[in-house]
């Protein structure tokens, strides 16, 4: 095969059930970012019934036009798992079957203690020539095929499986494979309150040093901005540039999340935190709790759905329940000063609102959700109205609370 | 253009972003399933660039051999939304300014009581011929255009306006334009407890009728069958024959997420209940109080995060955290007594375990999770281990406890 000097990708995901809904392709968006942090970049994604010839003929157009082919999907052990005969047969190759990978089922099973079955015979069989790539987190390997400048890879479709196998294998197999590969300067300015449409009139693409791309990433509720090229110079001079405008909407940069860096700020003042919430139902402690080692800071909280939790446990007043109601900024203070008490924490925070679909009034439509919080000796409430449907409601009422308390431990407090 | 009798549909995807990563797209798995259900089969999804020559381009690959043809994202008003430009001149039409849709925007603004930037009237253009479709869940329309048998849809990127559109408006314009489409029936059984390789040497495919496929759908920890066909009495016959090999790990049909069952079930039995989490930090209570009008049955909880607040808010015994320890069934049934004790519910849950990445041992690896049940007058423990990543572990965990409790209300507890 000649020579391939462009260093791009297409990715084929197999699988009938992605087609039909059921199922979400997270594992493009991570291959696309891993990728292009490599400097490869993916100018094609198709997606393909999970039907030999629809795999090969997805191999046909592809394999030899991209430096690199990804297939993710389809190598489980049950029937309708054909990748691997397809690609077996696209490639011209018998299979064998590979003992070290059968000895890993075996233990894989062991461990979860349950009777290992026949089928699974099956994810020991390997192509010719392909090399297997172990997969601690399932049974079934990646796959990994090299002819001439090209490199092919077949990946699993559970997406946490997908990602280990792309970390701890394809990662050095790409860097190996492609000195040539530039790879792209990424930083990314993560904003809060304010629009889109705003963000947009602050600040034009004419501000753009040569070389640099910008791209607005819409998330719920909030924006990110990321500037990237291959130049890392010019990406840092246009971050410069756009700093001054939009500084005081920046709550973080490139991967973190609210929550780690409410975490990283609490950490630094020796802050510990507590949580109680009535409308977002644990999601704020969810998302605390998804990053390892929160518990350094994070003590625990209290879901008080019920209004006679909200009293017996947190020890909100009768008469605010009554002439206020559950949704006031009044409730929530009493919300967070008592979640606090509880568990001896020096910062909190509450939330009580109307998610819906049902529960709104005309004074307190579906959306309304009042804040409580405390940072040490400093203590204030806000009410918000939120769009959106219950999930989205929940999702902004969540990032508005753990935002609001990084803004103010990183003294930008505009109460 | 010529009649067009095929049932299908391709799916144009637009953002470099989602090529690059950054933004997942549940839009595919969304507008896959909803068209199934209409009849409707996506035969091609594609994602391009948002450049103008590429979307373009992918008009031209499926305007005309496809009876639907939706594109998603690329209408928000910031500079890189170039698709409804693109799209107005692929079909070869002028814009003009909708003064309804800017009237709507505005009254947005309003509500959110934040600035209306003058960048949003572009999204109040609309290509002639187009027919905007009402956002109510944010400011840009989605359109649609028809020319034949053949039908366009440009629909938002952010999931919950484009599945709001979907829902008010095209479903009837598909109904009415479709005529000759044929409805997919579809039957999903939904199994707990047995290994996807297991169940497949249970239920082989030679069992099916003629006309009936099936997927295997793993869920994490889980496994979905699904039988579809266009003959619902076939279907039918399918899932009645595979009904008695599987039912001890049927926890549900269809659609129906676990704490929606779970919910329906203590309303059923006039039951409470409270939840207790360590590891699972809240999720458990994220999943039940997802479904709305979980305040119906759900009373809260408590995320003892610390162990001080498992012993003072929980009433776990200090003797059985220095002994055997935190993550321990013993430890697991006080938490479960105690969230009881404190919310006055008929039942309860508890979660606590080692969700990594540290904090494991030899004798507790991570993926340890113990868990306490109450359900009125019986109390039971469990302890398991689950694979995975912190996650994947924690979803698996959140799974396994609401699974539980349902298996037992079903009257199919093997305690």
């Amino acid at each position: 095969m000649p020579r391939h000097t462009k260093m791009n990708a297409a990715i084929i995901t197999i699988g009938n059930e992605i087609l039909m809904g059921k199922t979400i392709n997270t594992n493009l968006a991570y291959l696309g970012s891993e990728l292009a942090k490599q400097g490869i970049f993916v100018e094609y994604a198709l997606t393909v019934k999970d039907e030999p010839n629809a795999i090969k003929q997805a191999l046909q157009d592809t394999w030899g036009k991209y430096k690199i082919v990804i297939t993710t999907g389809g190598l489980g052990p049950t029937e309708d798992d054909l990748t691997k005969s397809a690609i077996s047969e696209f490639f011209g190759k018998k299979q064998h079957f590979d003992d070290n990978i059968w000895e890993h089922i075996q233990k894989m099973f062991a461990f979860r203690k349950i009777p290992l079955p026949e089928t699974n015979r099956s994810q020991a069989m390997v192509p010719d020539d392909f090399i297997p790539l172990r997969n601690d987190l399932g049974t079934a390997p990646g796959l990994f095929y090299r002819e001439g400048d090209f490199l092919f890879f077949a990946l699993q479709g559970v997406p946490s499986e997908m990602k280990h196998i792309f970390e701890t294998h394809i990662k050095d197999i790409i860097t190996q494979n492609c000195p040539d590969a530039k790879p792209l300067s990424i930083k990314t300015l993560r904003t809060y309150g304010i629009a889109e449409s705003r963000l947009a009139e602050l600040f034009t693409l004419s501000n753009l040093p040569e070389g640099v791309s910008l791209a607005w990433l819409p998330q719920i509720g909030r924006v990110d901005l990321r500037f990237y090229g291959t130049d890392a110079n010019k990406v840092e001079e246009a971050v410069k540039k756009a700093l001054p405008v939009i500084k005081p909407f920046v709550w973080g940069y490139d991967e973190e999340s609210p929550a780690e860096i409410l975490l990283a700020r609490l950490w630094k003042n020796i802050y510990t935190l507590s949580v109680a919430e009535s409308c977002t139902g644990g999601l704020v402690q969810k998302l605390i709790t998804d990053i390892p080692g929160s518990s350094n800071s994070f003590l625990g909280g209290v879901i008080a759905y019920s209004n006679a939790l909200k009293k017996n446990l947190l020890n909100v007043s009768d008469t605010v329940l009554e002439t206020e109601g559950a949704v006031s900024e009044t409730c929530a203070l009493q919300m967070a000063e008592g979640i606090k008490s509880l568990t001896k924490s020096t910062c909190s925070i509450s939330i009580t609102g109307i998610a819906g679909p049902d529960g709104g009034t005309a004074e307190k439509p579906v959306g309304t959700v009042c804040f409580g919080f405390i940072a040490a000796e400093k203590y204030w409430s806000k009410k918000q109205f939120f769009t959106g449907d219950r999930e989205i409601i929940r999702i902004k009422a969540a990032d508005f609370a753990i935002l609001s308390l990084i803004q103010h431990l990183q003294g930008r407090n505009d109460n």
